[in-house]
């Protein structure tokens, strides 16, 4: 694996000289001065990894996690096989110019604002002219970066004939065609020319560096739809434990691991594809999934797990085990009918079912509050997912689940799009995507 | 103070054999078995409290943090002096049944589940009949209960004439008449017959209790609205830092702390008053304050402290000194103008201004994704209050700045609502708000 960005990341070096006009403050004053607690931590493993690490104090450790940095520049972006925060924005934009250097000059402030906020810095080190705005809103002033992400995305509609991009559209990007099931998605909630990911182990972090980068696209681009996460739904980091999605079940348990280097390569990041631009780059999947949590509530346990193929208490396969052991398809019950049920999620979606086919995937749990039409909890999975070719992937599994999953009559694919994430931004001065444009 | 709920709580104790059917894991194995830790860390205080206790591993730490328990049986309800936790999920609620019966058992219901959520614990230790539903809807099966808060409330629309208790409706709760600014009130978003304020310094464990509790109301009371908080806009715990709203400013640096008993019992705690049934209760007035933050953010930054009466980067009033400086609202500039404004959010909410009137505010940053007519982020202040008379304290408040603060310009009161708080649940048994049916 060639990006910088993989499940070892660094705690950022507090600098009192830099107190002044940083966004980080350590809680109570603690600071962090020996690279032994740095080392001890994994940004976003989770706080458990560092059992090993020498003992810290409660505000030490705050501070720690408060300040982690993953960092921005590299061959490939972050955010992808980071191992995953806790919180999410996600946004998608249209670009409301016609003029391709407008996008670029975007894609331009966006990646100098990205490096600021991911190493924990507002806009600008200056608060402005007084008879001015402000250059920060300010919300994160005296937060770290809790190992903020950003990730951006370029979809299908930017290579349409507005920017003289036509050809430099990859046929991955083509449109997906007809999957069973997509019909009810909302033209509002869906696509987007741009789209900009969020992660932190901090809400207003996340939010943060959203709203100042739609901010920063002000006469070039608006904002066209934008979630929240409120929880992570994957695991994607070596340590990290399996969540549970909103149907009680943990979800995702043989996802791609970040120390997965021949697993991500084969499956997340494109190579030698027909653009040779998205080289490094990975295509993200998003689906909003609206989960009918008071039916599903009402169905019986037993059922449930007929429709995972899991257990709901321990995760472990029906077949028998722990959560991660292997699940054997073709064991039959004494009635010779198979354990795990043929159209159970967990086989429709399995590598075995698809001809070996996977996805990183990299969800959030979310909710909408309620339905006004029904007055139910408006909740569900905000699916993320990065693979080397959508069609080859996240259609495949999509028309197979689509069509037989036996969750179905629980979701919906309301909302979502597809984008081509770029490979990384590699210094100060280059741009998002600088590639699609040489 | 009578109540069990000020600032201490209490670390809860590991039960090896009661891991099988807890919600309770603790993450990397760790065991919390020394007094010393539990004794450390306040919770909801944040880390930097526990500076001074024994040095404890990463591991430690985060178990220690999930595992967190605020006491539910009490004289009062907790989750109002509690120190603020990080995240809030809020609902309102309609009965739809006429039985006043069916409100007594719903609220002795809810009780029962209060206590078991707030201790970590599921629906039922046992995950029921396979051929049945399961008790608990499972997300939160692995989680610790992160300091989690059930508090309830009784909307105005309770006592009408369905359950006979219009006579123990207290005056505190008449109708507040009108306020300048809330014209736009949307009904679908504003009252409700009951409340719950679920607050936990973890998203998936408020989540999880709105959704349980609003399960079990099925065939007596529907979800009317909810509301989920995304970040801390109050500090209510005396080690707790001013957190910054979405304007970017320290808000509510004058609150009430949980440590200022007299301050409690003078303007928060009800006793006395018409209805003996709300002795040790409290009223909770919540307003979703909508933010026009694209508009806020073209505001040059000093009209911005103008408004607010406060400096962006410190806090500190425009007279000097630091954020905890007392204000100095006499004070004039060469110019003979004061130098801070008549008409500033500090000044009209000050209890100077307001003959000594002060509320306790708990309230939660909040985004809804984007506005479907403008585009604009749908973000702004869920503002949660408690006070022993609304009429007495948040009235007299939000006249004042209703019509002339500086700051109407860049909000909208949008939605919320006014509801008794009865006293606390004292014992396995009891419903929340007995002493109202007695």
């Amino acid at each position: 694996m060639t990006g910088a960005h993989g499940p070892g990341t660094s705690a950022a070096t507090p600098d009192p000289a830099r107190r002044g006009t940083s966004r980080r403050r350590f809680l109570g004053g603690a600071a962090i001065g020996a690279a032994g607690l740095a080392a001890g931590a994994a940004a976003g493993v989770g706080l458990a990894s560092a059992e090993a690490a020498p003992p810290v104090t409660a505000g030490q450790l705050a501070a720690q996690r408060e300040a982690q940095t993953v960092p921005f520049y590299g061959t490939r972006q972050a955010g992808i096989t980071t191992p995953q925060q806790e919180r999410l924005m996600f946004a998608a934009l249209d670009v409301t110019s016609t003029d391709v250097q407008d996008v670029q000059r975007l894609l331009g402030r966006w990646a100098a604002l990205a490096a600021r906020f991911t190493a924990g810095r507002p806009v600008s080190d200056s608060p402005g002219n007084p008879d001015a705005p402000p250059f920060d809103t300010g919300e994160a002033m005296d937060s770290g970066p809790y190992s903020l992400t950003i990730t951006v995305g370029f979809g299908a509609s930017l290579f349409d004939d507005r920017f003289g991009l036509a050809d430099r559209r990859p046929a991955a990007l083509a449109p997906l065609g007809t999957i069973p099931g997509d019909a009810v998605m909302k033209p509002a909630i869906t696509g987007g020319d741009l789209c900009i990911q969020a992660c932190a182990d901090d809400p207003q972090v996340v939010f943060h560096a959203i709203r100042n980068m739609v901010r920063a696209a002000r006469g070039t681009a608006v904002l066209r739809w934008s979630q929240l996460g409120f929880g992570r739904a994957s695991a994607t980091g070596a340590g990290q434990t399996t969540p549970r999605n909103l149907f009680g079940f943990r979800d995702g348990t043989n996802n791609i691991h970040a120390d997965d280097t021949g697993g991500l390569d084969q499956h997340v990041w494109v190579s030698g594809s027909d653009q040779r631009w998205m080289d490094d780059g990975s295509y993200l999947v998003a689906r909003k999934i609206r989960m009918e949590i008071e039916s599903w509530d009402t169905d019986d346990l037993a059922d449930q797990q007929r429709i995972f193929g899991r257990r709901k208490d321990t995760g472990a396969p029906l077949t028998g085990g722990t959560e991660f052991t292997p699940i054997d398809f073709h064991r039959t019950g004494a009635d010779g009918v198979p354990v795990i049920d043929p159209h159970s999620h967990v086989r429709l979606a399995s590598p075995e079912a698809n001809g070996g086919v996977r996805l990183l995937r990299r969800g959030y749990n979310y909710t909408d509050g309620q339905d006004p039409d029904t007055g139910k909890l408006a909740a569900g999975l905000f699916f993320l997912s990065y693979q080397r070719d959508p069609h080859a992937q996240f259609k495949v599994l999509q028309t197979r689940l689509g069509k037989s999953d036996l969750m179905n009559e629980y979701i919906a694919h309301i909302g979502g799009g597809v984008w081509a994430c770029p490979p990384g931004v590699r210094q100060a001065g280059d741009w998002f995507g600088r590639s699609l444009f040489d």
